[in-house]
């Protein structure tokens, strides 16, 4: 079996499928590592085939670092994608743009003017990859990991509707670990493993939503409920409390839950996600501390980025202890699933065939799938409720925009998108001003979207 | 021939429609005037037989105030309505909580909280409206002139789907008025008389779009286009010019235009009805003023509303001079083309059959129809763009969400219209708060809406 | 203002549209006439210049036939197109092969194996027509007249969907004319001008029907109910009194008339087409004599075809008398309303964009629809009733196929269809079998669809 | 646990049921057996009782025959229907009032003007059965046996929406079989256990279609396709070789292979079922003899029933011996997995909420489908090809139409629907007479469909 992985130098994705195919007792074969930083690629695969050779490592994997794109998908079985779509300064300054038009995004990396533009981007080398993997290995399983999720999977399935392509991202699992320790709470005894909560996912991915969660006849959404209910559950933080978190993932859950009890409907996303796709927000940091949302800085992610480098060389040259665990990724089971090796069932981001009956069919969208020999089949998760479906169809509207736009060199459609997103709120002309800002950031990776206009 | 009217001590348009009536020489009958507030409905009908004796007047139409509403129904040929509802205070009040939550909404009567609350309110009336119609003359034809239009209408075709239905509004009359002018300014000659500007609508009330627009062979876009690209035509309003310009209703297209040059698509009702459907505008009195756009005080419409009747009074007493001329609205006609008398064409509100492809069938649209020996046919519209859809989709959801809530007595559902409220862009804490106040506001026209909860 | 007219020398509807603008105050123009028998051209190019020098002609029209297609369309601007796709020996041979399954077809020009035969040779030619229409006067309006009417018109939209498109056909109107004698006979007075039956037409070209019907404020179809209650209205028809007709194209109305009064629905095609489309009628000569109906010979179709040439030679030569008289058709009409010169109402074939509310768009569909100044917008006509809904979206999916297979050279979708079509009704062997001995008489229209398989 | 069973009496069903229930290790409760032949259910509870006694039983179960319908539904976690609709000489007499207007059934059960009746019988019985579970046990799974299965399970869901229902079929599972033996035929070893056979199966109930299907990496259609072109696999076959088959219920897959091969998707049903559903085939004995099809007499179907009691009663009096085997049907399979005893995916009938994209919702299809814990989730089945969909879409519309005419006594929408059916061709008037006779076969049990009209 050949896995080919695009982003091949990726300092998180890359290392955490590695682990978990080394964790992995019945797959073997070799891993192609591309990347535009070769440098990157070459560092992993060392990893790579150093892990084969640890204790608790039960599998057979190669790995080697291939320069040439078509030469890393020739034959491939699948396809990994996660990749940074411009660099990290390039998001920094979107970001940065955003904020001298008012607005404060924490992420910035799926929705909002900055995640709609990093989408452009996006969408733009997605276009070439899902040429060269249509030409290289059309009947690969393509596995994408890259944000923003939706908008990259979209332009594969766009571009090469035959190909084979489903999105992953283990945002939803963090609700489903958070209900399983309300159960221990309130139920008690240990909370139950992850995969026993049954829930019913539906909306796009980081804009998730669960209508109906079971742990054996206990219905966790009317647990929730009374947990909600008692005092101080849901209140106002400050800004001291949150940066006193000291984390800048974390997730006080009060956007999620004030939505649910409003709403009806919880989300399954963190609050980071969240307020990115909501009006009233992102309006300024005093709102998000009020929320409990801290913003992470861009200098944060670069620095992350640097280290990721070292660790990596010192925990190959013994300077660090190997710490052989399963990533809580679900890579792995996929692939074990589309092999015939057992049945899955996991959410996934693939085109709207019709399980969520009230989204355009062929938008991507993500609900729960069954995975099973070379078919990932998406399970009927209804339809969204009127208290928040046209806030997701209009999220939904924007990506398949920023798709089109990006294929077509429409600038106006790509605009169209900026304004219609729902956090930014802005008169259409500053909407266009912080539009053409950004497209004047991003021109290295935008050359055929001209200024003039 | 009967027409009922309900509403009919109407200080606007039942006069209207009498002046048209007098004018029009081929329809006699009589009309049966209700209205909860008889004494202006005996004035009306007053007025209504003091014109016959006027010269000029060229048809025979006898007036009269009905006390009954069940009376004023039976056996009417056409039902006219046109009613206030609920108090110009209440109007006042819920203008003034969103003002509290920073809302600034120059009209307030279709859109946004107030005008949601409001339409919770008519929908609560024309329920039974809706009821007492199918009873007493279940094959009339009903002609809707209250705000908001949409939800009136749209009540009255779900709760008795076998009535003949449809709403009338003038606001695109104007855009049509402008584009003449515009002809006569850059192309020389007298402006072309308004029903000689071929124009495709489509939207809903008060949010309709034009996208095709024509005289003989003239692309009136282009013309406009062209205008729009020369200096100072968009550009920003003071305070102060928009104050001089001493009229309420004042309409400077600053809005219009600037969405046509971005969106691609020209809105063709006035600026202070589009800000209330959009982001980004009604956040301060300032930004209106930057577009040229001033509120309606609430204490005008109360003292025109109290003036209209002594205006009435001095016309009958010869007190001032009768002046008759058409109104510029086209019941009349309507009423003439459903008789058999000459097929028209105009635009109007009624459900959509499909003549807009991408909203919902069953929702009230306004596009171009064609009336006929009774029967509306409405003319195929196409797609909205998708630089606009999702904006209109999503008042559209609103407005039906805000129908089912009335009709059923769901303070969710009437909460989540508010909530997804384009214009409003309130955290979902803080909408709830003002939807509260609002309902307070209300509590004596819906008392089905109780304040727990 | 140029007509190109492709087909130019054919010899029925190209004199009547010669006729009709010879009679038509305010048109003027040339016609180019195009025709792979550029002797027919030449000679209708002659009668239509001949008819400018005639007493009661009053318009100006130069004719002429024109060897190169290209040149007759370039800058046309309008084209109508009537040909015969395929010898008129071909269509015998096709009704005969028919025949030999089992199948006895009246007419054979519409649906049945041989109507979709027929069609997916018209296909063929009418893809090229598209492509050269679209590259010679893309803005001109194109009619078309040929049969089989659907699977033409909608091949010009589908291969080249900017073309501004429409079928005409005069079907409708004897249904309407029956109405006329129907009120004369029930109601006394005379007949009224067909003009004023107000129908509503749903369905596809001969296979049309009408939900409602009205004169004034008369209900026609309770009016035909009443007439079809009477004694021996509705019978079975002898072999010896249909041939006593003398008239290879009388309708007895009996097929028509029992689906009315078992399916609530009135058929508005006339029986010989009718019978075609459904299943159990052309089963046997018995069979169609029992409901009156006779089958046109394919000798007198070929012998009348022979004797127009020579009518039109005496009729200019003064050996016959010229009588202008309106031609029934009302291609005339139409040109003047998309020209501007007034709104016509009427019944026509284009594309559904939900005038039928539940056939698929982009069908082309029959409906009434308005002609006003370069638009022709269909009217919505509802939904078919479930008695013949299934029915009719059988005959459009078998047209779709046709089309598809004619454009890409599918031989088992052409296969498809015919074995789909209702009045078939084979068992899948001897379907194929026909189908293959049809296509083998078509070969030298149909080269690209080979014997192998 | 409880399950309530409606059809007590059965013969087949319920005893299949019982041996498979004693077979299952984990599950455990009681049975309350009803039917308007108590008798019957009262020997199916003492066969019951007597199994738990029986060595090689692994579970405990208890049954009693109910008087009551009430009494045996209150409270039952599971209901299954397996019920006669009319007597089976009300079945023998419709085939034989069939025979007289030239149509031949094989079966008689599901479609076809015999099926359609007995569906107008069954869904008014149904109707009924949905009000009285939606009274007694509202959350409580209801499997269906009952043909026709679509129209029975369709009522259920009609009636009472919010009832969880699905139907098993057994149907599908001979074409694995089949498959299982082709691949052992060609490639050698042993046939695989069905289970191994992997196909997505599409339409519905009878009229299933599969256009997938492997084993491992085995296209099996492949496989098929080849073994379809060798000599004499595809033959006529005669009247003598059909009869000498001895077996009422032979396949000899001519229809459906030669369906595969001209419209390439394999049937999934046995071929005395198919004939029913196609136009052509039941035209004469003769004709389905040459498909190697024979009709069951009815004269069988009442000897086989009376004989079951007798064999019942020899069973449990030791005169003939037990043999404890699977039944091979997937109803307890299907509760465990309810019961969350473990995930099962097989082919089952549930209203359509997308998983084939062109049939309409809520149209009960039949796919494959994940049962899950308290759901069952249909997997997305594709569309169905145009060589198929029209035909399929037609079978649908008709047993929709069934449905509608029962719950509202609809006799003309009865009509329509035998008017409608493919396999039927009548002209209207002889359908109307056959459609009339049938009704007055039944009138017994449709009481509200009188002659009149």
């Amino acid at each position: 079996m050949k896995i080919a992985y695009i982003g091949g130098g990726s300092r998180e994705w890359a290392r955490k499928l590695m682990f978990d195919l080394a964790l992995c007792p019945d797959l073997e074969g070799h891993v192609a590592l591309y990347d535009l930083d070769l440098e990157s690629a070459q560092l992993n695969a060392e990893l790579g085939n150093w892990l084969q050779t640890q204790r608790g490592v039960v599998s057979r994997w190669q790995y080697a670092a291939v320069a040439a794109r078509s030469a890393a998908l020739a034959g491939a079985d699948f396809v990994v994608v996660s990749i940074q779509p411009g660099s990290l300064q390039v998001m920094a300054d979107e970001i940065a743009i955003a904020e001298k038009y008012g607005l404060f995004f924490p992420v910035g990396d799926t929705t909002g003017a900055p995640g709609l533009i990093r989408g452009l981007r996006a969408a733009t080398i997605y276009a070439e990859f899902a040429r060269a993997i249509a030409a290289e290995c059309p009947r690969a399983w393509v596995i994408n990991y890259t944000n923003p999720m939706t908008i990259c999977t979209r332009t594969l399935t766009r571009v090469a509707p035959e190909l084979k392509v489903f999105g992953c991202c283990h945002e939803v699992f963090s609700t489903q670990e958070y209900l399983a320790r309300l159960i221990a709470a309130r139920l008690g005894g240990d909370p139950p493993p992850r995969h026993e909560i049954q829930i019913n996912v539906l909306g796009i991915n980081h804009f998730t939503f669960v209508d109906r969660a079971f742990y054996q006849e206990h219905d966790l959404l009317a647990l929730l409920r009374a947990h909600l209910a008692e005092p101080d559950v849901l209140r106002p933080f400050t800004r001291a409390e949150v940066e006193a978190g000291g984390n800048w993932f974390q997730d006080n859950r009060q956007v999620k839950w004030s939505l649910f009890q409003r709403l009806g409907i919880l989300p399954a996303a963190g609050d980071r996600h969240l307020v990115e796709f909501l009006p009233g927000y992102v309006v300024s940091p005093e709102e998000l501390f009020r929320w409990g949302v801290i913003r992470t800085p861009a200098s944060y992610r670069i620095q992350r980025w640097r280290d990721a480098m070292h660790s990596t060389r010192d925990l190959i040259a013994g300077r660090s202890p190997l710490e052989l665990r399963p990533s809580g990724e679900e890579g792995v089971q996929q692939i074990r699933a589309l092999l015939g090796l057992g049945d899955w069932v996991t959410n996934v981001s693939v085109e709207n065939v019709g399980q969520i009956g009230n989204l355009p069919h062929g938008a991507v969208v993500e609900t729960n799938a069954l995975f099973t020999r070379d078919q990932v089949l998406a399970l009927p998760a209804g339809a969204l409720p009127p208290s928040i479906h046209s806030l997701i169809a209009r999220h939904v509207a924007n990506q398949e925009m920023i798709v089109q736009a990006a294929l077509t060199g429409d600038k106006e459609m790509a605009f169209h998108a900026v304004y219609n997103d729902p956090a930014s709120g802005l008169t259409v002309d500053r909407a266009w001003s912080m539009f053409e800002e950004m497209l004047e950031a991003s021109r290295a990776y935008l050359p055929h979207f001209t200024k003039s206009n």
